[in-house]
Parts: structure tokens; sequence; C-alpha cells
């Protein structure tokens, strides 16, 4: 069962809005365990639409067309769809109806005379009641295809897809689809997939597909079988035999598991409290920590000394330290991790110290280096990482490698979980 | 000159990704007055691509494809594209050399095997270095037609699109289209549209488009000419009267320059320094100072103060004070700010304090209340706020408010700029 998506709206092509309704339509589609082999955004224009409708039918059982279904005269999304498709329009009375009744109950009272142009409806067609919209949702069936139009404001089109679209397609379908998350960091793109290349080459049930993020990789494993149960048997040993090849490398199995929620969950298992003593990345570490609901029961208080002063006064850096070795430096680093978790009294510090550019760069010591020190019952770890990019990539990549260094440090001292 | 845009990847048509680079190209492609008519999104399929690249090629100017360039087997869009154009790809020594050079300055020393294959490129194609990673961009030109081949990762594209592609593509026009932003804070959207809704309703050559961010509102004024100058002449009358009806609301006219930007050079033009204290936001605040190169004049350290204890020790806020009135109130919004100051020895202080959520709201104190204060030359002022949305979204909300706060109480206090 192959579906596919035409986006239509002027808006799209000329960049005024991202086109997330394709994003949620492809994501609830995959779910599904329907093939998506094609998007297209096309403007408000016939003979454009008809083509990009008649090439869609040409290739897939169901065609989900978004937007184009307002009042206006540029609004041509059902009357070109019915054509191409053969069905004359026919005015709903039903649709008439709700369509006066939204009007009574809005704060927009006056009914204008291209309102009605959306009770019109393409003979046969199922029509699907918009609660939040005057446009209904439509369902135009021929010859084992079908083609679904639906409106495009989210607001509407949501809650039209859950309630009556979503349950239709369902019927569909005959397999049960079924995913799960593999989610690793500190291994680049590339060696993921060289580890894993024997699984990729010979995979039909399931699959395996990778998904590069800053700093971590994501492994999808899919399968589809007649039941859920079969779908899940499936899985397992892809997945356990993952988490071998990958082992601590793996942080997580949880498709809504960030790695900073993985991190507290770790910390919050041994009771530990962390604080952060940044510089180059000026609170983000801190801010992705804070970002997970409950944080607070592992992380108190954070310093951002982006200074050298602030350094020596807020976590005791030695003035020598900072002359001798420079801001940007293991010793410094360590001795930040060291006095970050004196001044907050924690049981864990990360320090960050580096050149987030574009300037201060030198040969010696060059933009994109990062010293990081994790301070662990009285032992200190430091790190030493060469970034490429641009400030901000810098420090996004910086915030990253600390929260899986400040993993694995856990890990190592207390062992694997 | 007609250019269609082809995603490639099999991440999009599952819903994993939103498709913000085709939002982000189309805008582009719209102020440099070119047409679009159809974005495609297709999977890394070799039939399924090259019919799309055919059919593309058969209707637009200009091809812009982006993703399928990394090192894997399945990334096949540059292979795909030579051969429907009819070049054969060939290794280019400068583009291994440069794979070489990023890995030597990577954290991922190993080079496998598979990174040789982004050296190729096809015969005759202009290569487009590609400082954020190891695909290189390319365009391939034939018969007045170009496909102009980019990586799909954001932080690869757009610096990419920005110095290369942009002005390969402006060449490309005969027109001269040149654009002026006016960045405004601290009015919603609705509020602005009204505001300029003559000017919109009038307007032919130049035109302005109304763009929201987070707690921004940015109006884009285009116009067309067949020179700059005349362009320019266009534009400046509409940019002036924007900044009277706007005034200080207006926080650059700068393309480039975001409201962080605009607030540490407000702050070096006062030689002003600002520390912060933030509660619900983590360090988000901070982060976003000190994302801006050269922020060290004005910020030298911040503090991340979650816990009531952290708030005591650090801001040194009175016991009474949270016991009386909690944590998020104004009386500790104030307490935060002034002790901030004094504890960093800083000018200004900016200070947050709000629940986030999802949980901990009451009645009387909901998710989404959220206090500032900022504390400036002995005076601290204190503002409340009830956003909406997820926690993401509160905290996210209260950074750009902040920095709006912030460069008010400085315009207040010094005079407008």
């Amino acid at each position: 069962m192959v579906v596919e998506l035409i986006s239509v709206g002027t808006e799209l092509l000329l960049g005024n809005i991202v086109n997330t309704n394709a994003q949620f339509l492809a994501e609830k589609c995959a779910l599904l365990g329907l093939s998506m082999y094609h998007q297209t955004v096309v403007g408000d224009n016939k003979e454009r639409l008809a083509q990009c409708i008649r090439t869609a039918l040409g290739r897939a059982d169901v065609l989900i067309l978004t937007g184009g279904l307002g009042p206006t005269e540029d609004d041509l999304t059902k009357e070109v769809c019915a054509e191409v498709m053969g069905f004359p329009l026919k005015e709903d009375p039903h649709t008439r109806e709700r369509i006066q009744e939204y009007f009574n109950n809005s704060v927009y009272k006056k009914i204008t005379e291209n309102n009605w142009k959306q009770a019109m409806v393409p003979e046969g067609a199922k029509v699907l009641d918009n609660h939040n919209g005057t446009a209904p949702g439509l369902i135009l069936e021929k010859d084992e295809t079908s083609a679904i139009l639906l409106p495009g404001p989210p607001n509407e089109l949501y809650p039209l897809f859950y309630e009556q679209v979503y349950p239709y397609l369902q019927s569909l379908c005959p397999e049960k689809i079924i995913s799960r998350m593999v989610k690793i960091c500190g291994c680049g793109e590339s060696m993921v997939e060289e580890k894993i290349l024997d699984l990729i080459d010979s995979q039909t049930n399931p699959t395996i597909a990778t998904y590069a993020k800053t700093g971590e990789v994501h492994l999808r494993v899919t399968a589809k079988a007649p039941n859920a149960d079969a779908a899940e048997k499936l899985i397992k040993p892809v997945v356990k035999e993952l988490k071998r090849r990958f082992g601590s490398n793996v942080y997580s199995v949880k498709e809504d598991e960030t790695l900073e929620m993985a991190v507290v969950r770790l910390l919050k298992k041994h009771e530990l409290t962390v604080t952060t003593a940044e510089s180059c990345t000026g609170g983000l570490l801190a801010g992705r920590i804070v970002n997970v609901p409950g944080a607070s029961e592992v992380f108190r208080e954070g310093f951002i000394t982006y200074s050298n002063k602030a350094k020596r006064k807020i976590l005791d850096v030695n003035k020598s330290t900072l002359k001798k070795y420079g801001a940007v430096s293991k010793e410094t680093a360590k001795e930040m991790a060291a006095g970050g978790a004196f001044a907050a009294d924690a049981d864990i510090c990360i320090a960050i110290t580096g050149l987030a550019g574009p300037d201060g760069g030198t040969e010696e010591k060059p933009v994109g280096l990062v010293y990081m020190a994790c301070y662990l019952a009285g032992n200190v770890t430091v790190e030493k990482y060469q970034f490429k990019g641009n400030r901000n990539k810098v420090r996004e990549q910086s915030v990253v490698r600390s929260l899986d260094f400040l993993r694995r440090t856990v890990l190592e001292y207390y062992g694997k979980e």
C-alpha cells in the first residue's frame, strides 16, 4: 500500500512557512506501515496541480492532499482533484448546515458568498466533518485508489486526521509495523555504519535505518508482521545485537529519551548531584540538563565562568595555573571541575573551557580546541577535543560530548547499568 | 528563471525530520526573484530519484538537490544526478585532501574506506568546499540547466549556501532584488500586522513580508529594480516609516544581527557589564549572550541557581523572602537581580525565576508564570509574564523576553540609541 503526499500552497513555495504537515502525515503513515515514496509541494495553479495529481494517481494507492480547500478563488484543490478523478461537484446540504452553524458560533459572524463554495462536494465522496473550520475533509475513491483531501491549517488537520483519517488508513493496512530506537553517542556516523554493515546488507525484516544528530547516531529498527507480538519478536534480537556491538555507547533504547534525560536518569539512580562550570559553552550544558523535568533532584546550581577572574573567584582556579597554562588548558579544566564541585557541594562537576571562535585561535591552540574535566569522588579526569565548525557548532558539540563524558564517568565508577 | 527543489532522504518520507531546508531554500530563492513551482521529496532510491531529476530537468532551469551526499551506501544523490546528466565521476584530489584534513582535526580520527566516496566528483562540476563536513557541494551545468547538490545537515547547508550558492544564483538573475530586515521585539504578530495594514495593502514594489519568531516579529522589505542603487532608493523610505511606527521596539535593521547581538552591542556602547541569575531557564540566557563573539567584554560570569539553597548562598536571597513569597515571586526575582549584580560586581544583572512545568503549577501560580528582574545602577525593576506552551517553549520565551527587558532597561536609562 503506497501513499503519496501533495501539499498545495504558494506560501510553501515562497518559503513563508515550514511544511510541518508533511512531517506529521509522513510519520503517521510510517507508523501504519504504509510506504511513502514521494511528497510533492505545488502551488495554487490549476494545470500544475492537475499534473501532480495525475502523476501521483499513476504510482500510489492513496493520495493525501493538504491545503487549498479555503473559500477564496485561488483555493483549487477540491475542484481540480474532482475533475481529474471524474467526479462532478454537488452541494452537500449537511456541510452547508455545518458552515452556517460554524458562523453562528464564530466571532466572524458574516458569511460571505464564497463560503458556500466549501459546501460543494464531489459526488459520492465521504465527507469528514471539520470541527475547527469550515472546509470539510473529503475522501474520494475510484478504482482501488483513494484521494484524501484535508485542510492546511494544523489545528484543523490534526484533529480531523486523528479522528477520521487514521482509522480509515488503518482499515487499508493488513500488517502491523513496530519500530525501536537504539541511540548511540561517542561514535561518528560512518564508524557506526561500518560496524553494522553486515546487518544492513542482510536486512529485510526488520530493517535498520541510521540518523545522525550532533554528536549522536540513532538507529531505528523496524519490523513488519501480521500482529504486534510477532513484530516485537522480530525486533528483539536485532536490538540485542546492536546493544552488544555498541556497548556503553548506547545511551538509550527509548523513543522519547534524550541524552540529557538518560544522564539525569543515571544520576538519579546513583543518587548523585551534579554541577557545571562552563566557560565557552556559557550555560548551554546546564540549560540542557535543566531541560529535563525533575532535574532539580540532581542539579541545584551551576556556574558560568567566562572570564579568568570568575574562574579564580568562583572556582578557585590558581592564578599561576591560568598564567602558566592559559584558560584553555587541561590544568585549568581540572581545577575548574574540582573547584566547581567544592563550591556547589556536588558529587560531580563537569567543567568546559575552550575556544569557540571565531577569533582568539593560535597555531598552538586553534579555534575548536576544548578541554573538559569531570570531577567524581576525589578524582578528576580530563579530555581534549578539537571540534570543527563555527562558534555555535563548537559549543553544541561541546555540550553533547560533555553530557556523554559525564555519563561515561559515572558508568565507569559505578559499573555498567 | 525557474528553480525546483528535490529533497532526498528516507528520513523525510518517514516523517523523522521536518523539511526545514526546503523552507530555507524556498525563501532565499523567492528573495532572489526566482520562481519556484515544485518541491519534491524522494527517498534514497536510485530509480525514483533518477525519475524525479529527469522530470525536474524537463521543467526547471535550476535544480537544487539536498541530502544523500553522505559517505554511506544509501547516499546516492551525486551518483544518480551525474548519471542522469551524463557526467562520469572522477576523484577530485582537492576534495580528497580536504576530507583528510577534516579527519585530522576531528575527534573521530579514523577515516573509513567509504569516506573516500565523497571525494568522487562529476567531471567538470564546480566543487563547493564544505567547511563543516566532508561532503562538498557541487554545481553541474549542462545545456542552460544547472543542478546544485548540497549536503542535508543544516549546519553544513546554510554556510555553503550563503557563501557559494547565493552568489551563483544571483549571477543568473537579470534584475536586482534587494531586501532589508526590520526586526521587532515586544509586539505580537497581529499587533504588528495591524499597525502596518495600510502599508501592506498598498504595497507593490517594495513589498513587506512578516515573519513571526519566538517573541519576535521580522519584517522584510523587498524591492526589485534594474540596479542595486535604484532598489535601495525604493527601500529606504519604507524602512524609515517602519522605524517611525515601531520606535524602540525595533532592535535591529541588520540582516545578520540577532537580538542577543543587538543587546551586546548596546552594552558595549555604554561600557556596561552584565551578569545573569537564572532559575527556570537554567543557563540558556547566559548561553545566548555568550553566543555573541566578543561577549567577554560585557559578560564575565553568570549563575544558575536552580535550588532555593543556591539562591540564598550565591545570590544572598533572604530565607524569609523565599519562605513568605516563594521562589517564583517578584520579591525573589528582585533579590536575585540585586544579589547577582553584587556577587559578580556587574553593572547589570538580569534574574529569571518561573515555573516551566510540566509539574509544580498551582491555581495561584500556574505553569508558565515567570518573573524577571533587572538591576541597573541601584534600581531593580521587575516584570511578570504568563507564557503558554510546554517546558521548552516557556523557557525559550523567557530568554527572548529577558533579553528585550535588558535592552529596554538600558535604553530607558541612557536614552534611546
